[in-house]
């Protein structure tokens, strides 16, 4: 299939790194920003003015809208790529339909209040059917994009001619892409990742070492596997590069957000405080939450994940948390 | 069962950590170190002259001994850290038999000309019967046992009873254990963990990122998972702390001479004058050759076994082969 006319959601760093990989191959494409002022100065500066500012954009290429009905009229393929507490609030001014649209998620969070992950937002709330619907997963810094390092992707959807076309038009010479069926696998354990990648960051502000460091990320993939089997118990290899290789990428990295707020935490910062500090808010912080009531439906064992939520939301300590963590790791 | 008078073998990092370890629990133990001298300053400095320097020992609580008959006669249950390619030197020396100890090896590589794996060693050359065999596997920087940071370590044995109260002797306030019939399949692990901490180094030295570091370990846990299960076809947790664990704290470790030696391959250094200016080998190198050798009679599909046998002992570049292992990954 051909994926039509593309247009990109989101003016963050992994959007930027999105529009990039899209732009090898398409001749243009439709960008929505929300803030005009930042369009104005991405067309000045031909370059997105506050991410990825290395990444030189052919602006000719590119029709910028802070208008998302504009975006979505014109085009067949919507990639959405803002932050996941944004989207619905994105979504709110939009006047039409999306169910004939291709919608593919590259957002790697929940939905806040409706607790659902992206796909089966847009399949709820937008009668966006399965066929329609896929999703970007797979370990990737987008500040390695830019700089054309090596990353593979994996695209999920129930429609195979959808994901070969699209995994198709992503790679590059610095992108490998594969696909995959497993769209809700792929969305769920992007967010345990964020949550595993506080942990990390609590056991590192903590003091515990790389040998215990290992042995969290072992058993949050053991924790992720379980999860997805409750979930949707497909046949799926947890150690495949989009479920194992994300979490490892995200937990192991120093440039994590999640990792670093976790950090602050482990520290002993207060939530508030950490936040202020990073002038950003985690997205783990959000999924943490979303996590844990969406688990009540599952009742899936997970320690780590409890084990954040009590830190982050019931402001039990760190340390006291942490030890009786390690107590139930293998 | 009682493990009785316990000797270490070995005077590394790993064995001082071993040594402190069991000292915690037992009031004394018999300790072999090949060289007099190395036993003075030991005795004199109160700490291993050479490594894990700032562990302090109760020397009157340790029977040094550089005779290994000695060493072995006066000791029920032998503990073996002594780097792979000189265990046979070491024991060349011995005049008694040892089917009537407990052995147990924690020496991470394979016994060179032989391409056993040290149980099979002394099981083969020793007739030491699969009962009285274990093995210590576990994500384990010496050095973080050193400063008590937490550790998990896994006793392999085919007898639960041997396994279950060598780890009860072990386990402290910051060594957790927990016991595996996995002998062979731990033993294996932690060779191919230094193979690939080697591939992590060459392609950090060829400057891939993150992103694609992370699509590598992927990939090794599949194929370290590949291996094992054509060798020793056993229900196993790969993501198991003493698999996908051990495999994590080598291959994302700055310390691990086996990653920084593959660094240096990956910049373009000999392996030779790579060897000299680490003033060490690392075992992983060894370890390739063995266990290209050993896959000769399974055939397993070890891309990544390849590439770094292919760099190290053909000569082939770094670039080239790491460009078409990238080809391969998925």
């Amino acid at each position: 299939m051909d994926c039509g006319r593309i247009a990109i959601f989101g003016g963050g760093s992994w959007a930027t790194a999105i529009a990039k990989m899209v732009l090898e191959k398409v001749p243009n494409i439709v960008w929505y920003i929300r803030r005009p002022e930042q369009i104005d100065e991405f067309k000045r500066l031909e370059h997105n003015p506050s991410y990825l500012t290395s990444v030189r954009f052919d602006v000719s290429r590119i029709t910028f809208s802070s208008d998302i009905n504009t975006a979505v009229d014109t085009c067949d393929t919507l990639i959405f790529v803002t932050p996941s507490p944004y989207v619905k609030h994105h979504l709110r001014k939009l006047k039409r339909k999306l169910h004939d649209k291709h919608i593919i998620t590259a957002i790697k969070g929940i939905i806040p209040d409706e607790d659902l992950v992206c796909s089966e937002y847009f399949r709820q709330i937008y009668n966006v059917p399965d066929e329609n619907l896929a999703v970007i997963g797979g370990p990737s810094h987008a500040e390695e994009v830019a700089l054309g390092r090596l990353t593979y992707l994996t695209i999920g959807s129930a429609d195979k001619d959808f994901s070969r076309s699209f995994a198709d038009l992503m790679g590059s010479s610095y992108v490998k892409t594969k696909t995959s069926d497993d769209v809700i696998g792929i969305e769920y354990s992007s967010v345990l990742k964020n949550v595993y990648a506080i942990a990390a960051g609590i056991c590192n502000g903590l003091k515990y070492g790389d040998n215990f460091q290992s042995v969290l990320i072992s058993n949050a993939v053991q924790e992720m596997d379980r999860f997805l089997r409750a979930v949707y118990p497909i046949e799926r290899v947890i150690y495949d590069s989009v479920y194992l290789g994300d979490l490892l990428v995200t937990g192991y990295s120093n440039f994590s957000r999640n990792r670093v707020f976790g950090t602050m935490i482990g520290r002993g910062y207060s939530v508030k405080n950490a936040q202020i500090e990073m002038e950003m808010i985690a997205e783990g912080y959000y999924g943490t939450a979303c996590m844990k009531r969406i688990n009540k439906h599952f009742h899936v064992n997970m320690p780590i994940l409890d084990a954040v939520y009590n830190i982050l939301y019931e402001r039990i300590s760190p340390a006291i948390e942490i030890k009786l963590l390690t107590d139930s790791f293998r």
